[in-house]
């Protein structure tokens, strides 16, 4: 029974949902793909935009319309010109973007509902969509003769005759999310940000992770939990706060010198910490701290309560209290519970960059955690290339699938000692699906690797020496000039970003156009961001440094439910210490695509009368492919770039190698030079 | 007796100003470089700061502080490290930029005027000095036993215990300026800014200019009067705004089609507009307005009244009045001027972006005054390397002085059809002085040439067809391998930004480290931005365009009073039609400088599925020094854009030149290899 009612189809599931909009007399009823806690990735019980729509992506935003609104707007003339086919308004829209236009174009494709491409040309961001969409039921009503008694669906949408309802479960949207809405509709806007309308229909809804927490020793931190509660109360008093109420995951787990594993590849724990001056709450399933850290904790001063007490303690925090609250991470409920006698000190968290800042440590043993993974990398590029070959002179040779080599991987990774598991689910793409920016193998979509084109292989793992991330593509076989003059030109924009050198007081948007100069002046383009922060033992994702070129103007961006990386207007200045990824890349949709991906650190070059000189240190250490390489398309400064950085490799990771992998890898990383 | 009187010292000067200071109760006055315009060059009239201080460069703000603060911050512990010498407070202080270090420096030796070197480490802004200061009088005020009826100076002080009176001219000062101050001391502040205390003080005080006015033919502007209006007013609708008050100088002739010479070098006149949405009023001196100017503005319902009548007709403005006015423009006391029965709309001019965007027929003129110019600038390089080679050779040569030079590039352009004279006072400088960013000779400073080193020459020229700004730098003899190798990566950043190609939405904030790139890698930088927005027969530094790469990280950047150019935050996205400057450098004090500058357009490439692509188009039209090249340095790319943009210079100019020097340009732009 229970398995029949899952399978029920979007369109059904949507038609529920909107039963219960109608209930609670909601215009429209919005669906983020956000947990409490603003995460990137959520776990499986947050996954109601995923239920509800099938998509699958990390990113979207799903609109439910009411019936009786879609009957208002049927009356009137089409509001926005790319309406659905037939041109009738759809009862829902998903909003995502450009990692995910072909993934969602065929994932939402028979559903009924309307893919929103953001940041293309002419496609509303949704707050536009609902004022225009406002706007044309508001003309509909005022039509004269319309207001008569038999016509239903207009009498109801007369309820609140001049506000849009619109709800959404609080506790899954960021406080700036909603307040682009109330702007956009010019405050006449109703919000129900209380109720969690996919939970009522959502059978066999998986539970709330629970699982186990534990501590990381400052050998790997560098920093102990007191200092770094001295740290961020330092700045509290700066700000002239008394109390601070943290939201943000990776926040609360850096703070505590914890980790646990509530969130797939990302080893946090579900909580919320309400930082006094001398004590601190935290709120917290309590199974799933050990009896010693609890005591732990408490040598801090560092209570435990149940995870959902905090709404109710921030409801009675006392008058006089002066709250420090990010309001860009958290959620609207959490705002919405602050008591009002409480004063509200809404400022950037700080925790935010003195976790990007990484300690001393924390670079010693990220270098160490890169050379493991370049170990486990290497091998597997030398595996992958044995198997192509013989497959390629017809010898025997078991079938290679993309899932199957993403296992090998995952194998060469579990043999380094301190590997604890995948940072994010592999990518692991062969021809076509490497043009699919976010592509995820699944039983479905698996393919057998031919000894042609390329698999693209987007991985990472989490050792206790740090969080790795790399992105390579491996020719399988012979490659067209097309395929090499791609691979080319991004290895060339990657290797411009990472050694460029520049003054202290560029920010990420202005070095992105490195990395994209060469792409550019072929006029292609990729789109996603050059590159994002990465954890320590952390999110793989992290701010607030990043590279990337869009730059919103005035209004905030495209982005969706607060993307902490994304939606910050200019990025942050380069500071010495952060790591951000290097991955440009190319993809043909139904073809190939390419992407190069190494993590690279910010680090003092000389101090001059100019000023301080900033560079950067390549963490990852693995070869690129010379098969895919057309010499033509390096400049000679290039071309001695990716020889030095070759040479790197081979010193780093040759030394832990068997023997014919260490006789490849010279070869492979051996200096070249253009023939003229 | 007035000649003796001209020849008071700074000090004495400043000694005057504060008894003028005491009498009106103030504790520091402020005398910044503008006039009631925001030009960024003024007419002699409005030269105060230069006649205070002798420091004769385009941009710096002097503090004077009075007397009796400054007794009482004797008897405090220093408020800022860096006190003059003997740790004294100084009477005054200069706040000015990079461009202008040396020259500063220079200029105020002597005078006991400290010069704070804005942007440079530990210099604190005006404001945040102001800051600092209130806080250490107000210390020194609340010592024990300071309080004392015979101790005059700090009874004076009292008078305002608890504010800082700060004295400027209002109609010099920018709303943003004033604002900064307010914030800076938390409106611990009492601003007294009816007072042109200088003007007190100033015998012998040149005249307001009056220069004639002149109409602009709309084969030149591209655009009727009465359009331009039209889209003015439109804008005024948008922004639900029945008036708009414009004091901006460039903006109004750019609307009126009009041109003066009311500021040097700068074809505009002294005058302010107010627009209605059917008739508008032009403030100005009637004198210098023909009859049938006066006439044609009538016809477009324009009326005309005095120059200095604006502040009453402000104030008197009735009831209810939307009026739209771009606070960063304006000066402090039009603002203050403004009736409170008025409501003010602040939002950015949209005149600003509408001059910048050229039309149609301002981009063929200015392509045509661009092949003139580069005709002059090429027949001036033929004559002074012949100059040099016949001194080489030391067969008989008049010598060529500074001055001497720039009095024959000048002849060269006034050759030209439609030359109107210099769009700004021209930079020829020799040697060390090409180090000094805006060396102007002077009869004083001029030095002969010598064939050897370089020579700097940044000057530009005001056409019918437009208007023109190029630096070229020339080798006169032999060049150091030091000067090779500078000038080469000079050429390099101007090479690599002037064949830029990105995607619509990139801002010259983004764009600006293609061209530092090759100064970087190498650890050497300019202190000034690499491009600037150029008027159309207007001023050469127009807004909202420019190439730079420092970015204010919140708060605004170290500029002064209201720099159109460097005080916007992170810079206009880039328009097709833009024209903007492309001009990196080299400095070594006492040594040399190098700068290569050329004007380019911004116009569209391909439009494909990655959006609109962007490209520049090369303006000027003048070759390179081969002599000051050392190909090592230039990428093979590189060598090829050289090559290439020879080959247009050579086509454009060629024509238009005397057989011989047809045939040294020739030879000079052939293309040529590198040997490896």
């Amino acid at each position: 029974m229970c398995e029949i009612q899952n399978k029920k189809t979007p369109a059904e599931k949507i038609s529920m949902l909107q039963s219960r909009m109608e209930d609670c007399g909601m215009d429209v009823y919005i669906i983020c793909t956000e947990d409490f806690h603003g995460s990137e990735y959520v776990g499986d019980y947050f996954k109601a935009r995923e239920y509800l729509s099938g998509f699958t992506g990390s990113a979207g935003v799903l609109l439910v319309l009411a019936e009786p609104l879609r009957a208002a707007l049927a009356l009137t003339e089409p509001f926005w010109e790319c309406a659905a086919d037939g041109g009738s308004v759809p009862s829902a829209l998903l909003w995502t973007d450009g990692r995910y236009f072909l993934q969602a174009g065929t994932e939402l494709s028979g559903t009924g509902i309307m893919l929103m491409r953001t940041g293309q040309e002419g496609v509303p961001r949704l707050e536009e969509y609902l004022e225009r969409l406002f706007a044309a039921r508001q003309s509909a009503l005022n039509r004269p003769g319309l207001d008569m008694p038999g016509n239903a669906p207009v009498q109801d949408c007369k309820r609140f005759p001049n506000r849009l309802t619109v709800g959404f479960d609080g506790r899954t949207v960021s406080v700036d999310f909603a307040d682009r809405i109330a702007r956009a509709l010019s405050d006449r806007v109703v919000f129900r940000y209380e109720y969690d309308l996919v939970g009522q229909i959502w059978q066999g809804r998986p539970a709330l992770p629970a699982e186990p927490v534990w501590e990381l020793d400052v050998k790997y931190t560098g920093m102990l939990r007191a200092e770094k509660l001295k740290r961020v109360r330092d700045e509290m008093k700066a700000l002239e706060a008394d109390h601070f109420v943290i939201s943000t995951l990776d926040d609360i787990a850096w703070l505590l010198n914890l980790r646990g594993n509530d969130v797939k590849c990302n080893p946090v724990f579900l909580s919320y910490l309400l930082l006094g001056m001398e004590s601190a709450v935290l709120y917290v399933n309590r199974d799933i701290l050990s009896g010693k850290i609890t005591e732990k904790l408490a040598e801090d001063h560092i209570l435990v309560k149940p995870y959902d007490a905090v709404y109710g303690d921030l409801q009675g925090l006392p008058a006089g209290t002066r709250l420090l609250l990010d309001a860009k991470q958290v959620n609207y409920t959490i705002l919405k519970s602050v008591s009002g006698r409480a004063q509200i000190i809404n400022a950037t968290d700080p925790i935010v960059m003195m976790k990007a800042i990484k300690t001393k440590a924390e670079i010693e043993n990220m270098r160490r955690a890169h050379i493991k993974d370049g170990v486990a990398v290497t091998r597997f590029m030398y595996w992958l290339k044995q198997e192509m070959k013989k497959k390629a002179e017809g010898g025997p040779s078991a079938s290679v699938t993309e899932l199957g080599a993403a296992e090998k991987l995952e194998e060469f990774r579990r043999e380094q000692a301190g590997y604890l598991g995948a940072s994010f689910d592999s990518i692991m793409a062969y021809g076509a699906h490497g043009a699919i920016v976010h592509y995820a193998a699944t039983k479905e979509s698996n393919v057998v690797l031919e000894p042609r084109s390329f698999l693209l292989s987007d991985t990472g793992g989490h050792y206790y020496e740090g969080t790795t991330d790399i992105t390579r593509t491996y020719g399988l076989g012979a490659l067209t000039p097309e395929e090499k003059k791609a691979y080319t030109l991004v290895l060339a924009g990657h290797l411009e970003l990472a050694n460029a050198k520049f003054l202290y007081g560029m920010r990420g948007t202005q070095l992105d156009i490195l990395a994209r100069t060469p792409l550019w002046r072929e006029g292609l383009d990729f789109l996603h961001g050059t590159g994002h922060g990465v954890g320590y033992l952390l999110n793989v994702h992290e701010g607030p440094n990043a590279f990337r070129h869009r730059i919103p103007n005035g209004a905030p961006d495209g982005s969706l439910c607060g993307d902490g990386i994304t939606n910050s207007s200019f990025g942050a200045v380069l500071e010495e210490g952060m790591i951000t990824s290097d991955e440009p890349g190319l993809y043909f949709a139904d073809r190939f695509g390419v992407r190069l991906e190494n993590l690279i650190l910010c680090k003092k070059a000389e101090k001059n009368e100019y000023g301080q000189f900033l560079c950067f240190e390549n963490l990852t250490m693995a070869p690129f492919d010379w098969d895919a390489v057309n010499v033509q398309y390096l400049s000679d400064r290039q071309l001695a770039m990716l020889n030095a950085y070759h040479q790197q490799v081979y010193e780093a990771v040759s030394p832990h190698l068997p023997e014919a992998e260490g006789k490849w890898l010279r070869e492979i990383t051996a200096a070249r030079e253009k023939t003229r």
